[in-house]
């Protein structure tokens, strides 16, 4: 009896605080993101590039996720954006009640875009809404293009997809025309962004996309 | 009401399960492994790697675990080792039941080793026991460094680590003694196996473990 409740509660929390979540940004004309991708793929490493390469255009704020510890977000504090740090302590994935205490630590009011990085899992998050407008999800070469074939469910709630770490194509057998081929299968008009956050390539395309649908929200 | 039950059976019917699949190994000598790593780590290339390296030393099935689609299970059948495809159609890890069905379609007698490939998932699988005799966690280069620290729970459980793609050490900043010294903190005694399924390297180290634990187990 105590279990049901407790999983009842955490279903129908986790919607109402989502849509609460979702309210919030919306009232602030904030873009919120939910960037989702395996362990490794470059999630902190495309929040700094981004958070670098829109000095002076957005101002973000990040929500770093993880199951423990604060390394990445020590590594945004370094770039001066605001971070907040949540620990899972052992959960898959974050859900929208713990992005509503995080908002707290922010003026939203002094804020364009905030990203959420959730726990490096691509199974899981995909089943939890945090209030965003889009999640973004990120690919890197190394894990192989049979990767959006294989993990569906989240490939086709994507509002974004990167690829990221190109700069390792040659070093793989990765095949670029079939991960997009595979991805628009499940997806069919998702843009698809073609990235290296080592070497900076195709940054520009992102953060361009990025900055239209920042003044596309704050417009609404 | 219908809810809690269902959960209830879940976990009980895991715990259960997993002793029957333990049991049922051990009446066969069979040593079982679970395989664990994210996505895109190199699961499947390890275990075409290791059929391949032990042909004629040890006969090896394989229990291939994915969300959907059999793309693993066709390049194990191409090995030429029995394999079975299980899918879990969105679900995060595979369960002990799950096993348990699978173990139905193997000439158990007529194997030594049975190695079951769980989801690409680096959290969940941790929490679920199939009966195997140890979880093997792979971490691949590409990954990077911090992942250990990150996600102490699998490292913690692991009965060995293989660190693959160590051909891709020059192409990114991974420190592979501050890898080991973190898995070390976590886990201090699991032995460490720094391999590249591309190159071949480091291979001969991790098939000679197998087969000894392979035969302390037959023994027992």
């Amino acid at each position: 009896m105590t279990e049901i409740k407790i999983l009842k509660n955490i279903l129908a929390a986790n919607e109402g605080q989502a849509a609460l979540n979702r309210e919030r940004f919306a009232r602030h004309g904030l873009l919120a993101l939910n960037l989702i991708a395996s362990p490794g793929a470059g999630k902190t490493s495309l929040l700094e590039r981004t958070i670098d390469g829109l000095a002076g255009r957005c101002r973000i704020a990040v929500i770093e996720g993880d199951i423990t510890g604060d390394h990445d977000a020590r590594r945004i504090a370094k770039t001066g954006a605001p971070v907040v740090q949540v620990n899972t302590e052992g959960g898959c994935h974050l859900n929208a009640a713990m992005i509503g205490e995080a908002l707290r630590e922010f003026a939203l009011a002094e804020l364009d875009i905030i990203i959420i990085e959730n726990v490096g899992n691509l199974v899981c998050p995909a089943e939890f809404d945090l209030g965003e407008a889009f999640k973004i999800v990120v690919l890197s070469v190394p894990e192989g293009d049979d990767k959006p074939a294989k993990y569906p469910l989240i490939f086709s709630e994507a509002g974004a997809v990167v690829i990221n770490k190109v700069d390792m194509l040659a070093a793989t057998d990765f095949d670029l025309a079939k991960a997009e081929r595979d991805i628009r299968k499940i997806n069919p008009h998702v843009p698809i962004f073609q990235i290296s956050c080592r070497s900076g390539q195709g940054l520009d395309a992102w953060l361009d996309w990025l900055v239209r649908q920042q003044k596309d929200h704050a417009a609404e």
